[in-house]
């Protein structure tokens, strides 16, 4: 399949899945994991009781919500979760009360500068309630009484998350970690697991899988707490790269996000691939981060996650707004998010530190491995691979000789192939490290 | 007291002191000893005799002037050494003699470039007399016979110098050293000793004191290979960082001038203080060295001394002349000084290694360590928080997670000390090393 | 002897081996391996088989022509090898036919964008024959028939080299290797090997010889690899830097190329003494190599070999064609080539580890160190010299503090020597490292 089609796939996808009614728990996260198990028929789903303890935290109660709105004296609805789930404070508790304008205003969000966008509120850990609306709406609302409704409940219930193993013949991990607790919204946040969904399956599907890809789907921050306070031993033994994938879907730029160490495998993967697809993709720092790397990448838990993305969370005048939609994101930006995270993973698979099997440079003409007919950009090519073989010295893997040549890995991965069948280069394994030091499972 | 209080008394004590006969010995040097033992009652002083080897350097005789003047035919005195101190060479020999102008044109120093200036000349190590006028003075000089008397001894006798030593809870050493072998000029000199004082007389006052504090009052060279060969190897056990102090009362700028290593302490601390106070400061280099942090960072003695000050000598255009005066160094240009070296030692004095107690990002919401109130800014302190916290992993001192995060040090500490109060953040020793490669007396 | 008069010299060396129809074997590199001899009386020449194998090569046929022209139906030549050696397309085997234009212009190599040069074209590891020709020349050739003839052997013979070793008081080793190789060209290449014969003999007149001096004349790629494979257990253990030697005789510019590792003493060397005679030389990267260093530095060989040239090789427009010629190169270029390289030798010769003797800055007035008479620049001699005291704390070798200073290493060299007379440095071996990671002979 086309990585155009998939990005249609995907589209189609997040189509389905916009109208759902995300927050950290209930039952619309139930259902995304649901139409991700019907995605990825391996995904194991787990529930968390609410008041287990995380670290520091602890799961909060279930939010369900079942209608919400406000309405005139006319009992004509004004404002309507029924509408666009944005409509209403996230977490926002059970109310059903009448109130002068003056009073409701205190419950109302809006943006001034931008006055056709519903924004995004949540009140996860203070209890709340509220309504969001385009600032266009409030202002058309008069003077008079209005009924605030929202029927809903807020009460010890479960915490859900999925996971998808997908062992390779090496124990050691690559995780993808993407979130599902945000309500409507397009690129933060449904393109996060939705292309990690299409990235699944392209996983599943390699014929022959080298490392053991462990792919989960929570709710941020939370989810990524339960999740690392459940598993944080074996993660730091195994995991060698990952990437937290989120706002990955629209066509205006890419963008990169360190680990916290910053020159980690996953970083290093992630500028390669980043640099061969547009060389001015946009670089961010730590100090800029603001999702699950704050969990993964925390002192003790110390994991190489970073972030390959489109337009990032905070920097794009749509985000958590109703203006991140599915024109925002678009299935040319989805596939360009999927094919920068296919390529990274492909480079972490055939990555290794290759060795010249010759002393002095090897004679390509008796092997026919210079080209035959003069193409132009065949010289190229045979500089490319002498440059390669006079860096194949056994002490820097491929990534590092990619850099230092400027091309593509993959690339150097297909010379090496041909080196090797020619006896002319030897491989040994890349040596990635994991947060205990250790190579695991070697 | 208010930093502006303090530049007022400083200026004061500067006021007081200029008019005395400075020189490597002498009875200036003791006089302005006495002075300072006024305002630091526990500095002792210390005499060596003439002839005392200090490494590759002798002890000088002592040089002793009561009278100095050029007299005219008619006995005016036209150059008069009780009208500056700066009118007599440093270490003339004494002379009683009648010349014609030429003759006597070989023993005056003057500026044609700074025709009001009077330079300053000495002859430490060669036998000589002279006087140093302003051009124009020189100019106005007639044809005719001219008596110079210099009524001096140059003898044997003492080398003097103070030196106060604060103790701290903890026997590793911060050094303070300055000079007190300068006639009257104010920024090169009298801004070191008395900014010096006044700091020493902050450390005095301090609660609870952390570090050792010595602090050297010498002449210049001489004084700080006489104070090394007798403290050597107690130095470079116990000291982890030192300031020589000179040329910090004027206002024009602030410079920076490093240690021969570079990247010591005291280096970090000086660049970190001068960038939060301009982060234009002047930058030199260990080539630009002119004091005497060439002693104390010679090969073999390698202590860590750097150098925070306002116009560096060399580069300013009444240094060494009778221009260097109490209008070019100002209150507000000493109590600038005196500000970054007190930040310096705040600095030092609370930096530690701090490490976050909690796996994953602490819930600051429930511990009220979000603002209760938004205001403007609020917002980034939480940030800094948050920034800290991700970098407090036990492997780097806040002076390191300051410059990462480019904060003032002070705003970490006082985070730190909030995060340290509810459980959140331990502290250890930032283990700062000594020349001798230990952590004296840890 | 002048460096401007050594220019004449090589450049007179250079007219007379101009003619020389060189290969990679044949009597043309055994009559200037003669020449040689005359000039380097110790030279030794050396003969391999054809057939003998080095690494991943063979020693090839060996190539002797007679004669060879093309001549047109009325017996007149109209291309002749006996006009210029670059007319035959290298290793041409033998051949004399009759062709029509068309058939003849198969085996014809002009270019068009330079139509007045000769092209040098060869074809050692593929049977073939041809001529070079000016495209003017090709242009003029009307329709008719020709004759083309080359009275050429390809068959077993000899590949030879030159091999010159002037023992030190060291065993560690310089090498110098340079390649003769290539017929009527001037810069690449008759400029590497008498520049080098020219540096050998200032290496053998030198009154004391520190280092043990290694000099190869060999045909490029295989020559070396054959020299290699034969040496190459020694040359690790013993070679601390070498240089190779081409494309050092036009006026044009400086340049340089480094070694793999870019940092060995070569490269150190070579980068202080091209930035001192000319700051904006050109500098090349490992990527843009082309010479034997990439035999030299190949992974398991790991020679310290770099390239100290002018016109650096494929980056001038005369480049192997008859342009690169004994006009291009002059007396003066080569001149200049030679002075860069002895300048090299020399640094390596003297460098060592200075440590001064004394603690604190030494006092040099009482030992007349300081200038007497202030001449203009004195000054700038004092700082320098108190400069590399500073420095001089047996940690740096001479040449890391002249980088640090920006003076030529000869002149603190100069001034080292000063300073040890007077007791005030000791200097120390500069524990040069060699490709094995050992200090050989030490």
């Amino acid at each position: 399949m086309s990585v155009q089609q998939i990005g249609e796939d995907i589209h189609g996808w997040a189509r389905d899945l916009f109208p759902v009614c995300r927050s950290i728990t209930g039952p619309g996260v139930r259902d995304t994991l649901a139409y991700l198990t019907r995605l990825m028929p391996g995904l194991a789903t787990h529930a968390v009781p609410s008041g287990t303890p995380a670290f520091d935290w602890t799961v909060p109660d279930e939010w369900t919500v079942r209608d919400a709105y406000i309405a005139d004296a006319n009992g004509r609805r004004v404002v309507d979760f029924r509408a666009h789930t944005l409509h209403l404070v996230g977490y926002s508790e059970p109310v059903d009360c009448w109130l002068d304008r003056e009073a409701l205003d205190r419950h109302l969000y809006s943006l001034p500068d931008q006055p056709d966008a519903v924004p995004y509120v949540t009140s996860y850990y203070r209890r709340h309630w509220g309504f969001c609306l385009t600032h266009r709406q409030r202002q058309a609302l008069g003077e008079g009484r209005y009924r605030a409704v929202v029927d809903a409940t807020l009460a010890p219930g479960m915490l859900n998350y999925g996971e998808l193993v997908l062992p390779g013949s090496d124990p050691r991990e690559v995780l993808l970690s993407t979130y599902i607790c945000h309500p409507s919204m397009a690129n933060n946040e449904l393109s996060g697991p939705l292309v990690t969904a299409a990235v699944a399956r392209w996983i599943a599907a390699l014929p022959a899988r080298r490392f053991t890809y462990r792919i989960v789907f929570i709710p941020e921050t939370i989810g990524s707490l339960v999740y690392l306070s459940r598993h944080l031993d074996h993660l730091r033994r195994h995991v060698v790269a990952g990437f937290n994938v989120t706002c990955i879907g629209d066509e205006r730029t890419y963008s990169f996000l360190p680990s916290r160490a910053g020159d980690s495998l996953a970083d290093r993967v992630a500028r390669h691939v980043l640099h061969h697809i547009d060389p001015d993709y946009r670089r961010y720092t730590w100090l800029d981060r603001g999702s699950d790397e704050r969990q993964y990448c925390a002192p003790g838990i110390d994991l190489p996650v970073a972030s390959i993305m489109r337009s990032k969370y905070k920097d794009y005048p749509e985000y958590h707004t109703s203006l991140d939609d599915l024109q925002f994101v678009t299935p040319a930006g989805l596939a360009g998010g999927y094919a920068a995270l296919v390529a990274a993973l492909q480079v972490i698979e055939t990555n290794t530190v290759p060795a010249v099997s010759v002393l002095g440079e090897p004679q390509l003409g008796r092997r026919g491995l210079y080209p035959t007919v003069s193409i132009k950009g065949s010289g190229d090519a045979v500089k490319t691979m002498m440059d390669l073989i006079s860096y194949a010295d056994g002490n820097r893997d491929l990534l590092a000789i990619a850099d230092l040549l400027d091309v593509p890995h993959q690339d150097l991965h297909a010379m090496v192939q041909t080196l090797a069948a020619h006896g002319l280069v030897t491989e040994r394994d890349a040596g990635y490290r994991t947060a205990d030091g250790g190579a695991a499972g070697r």
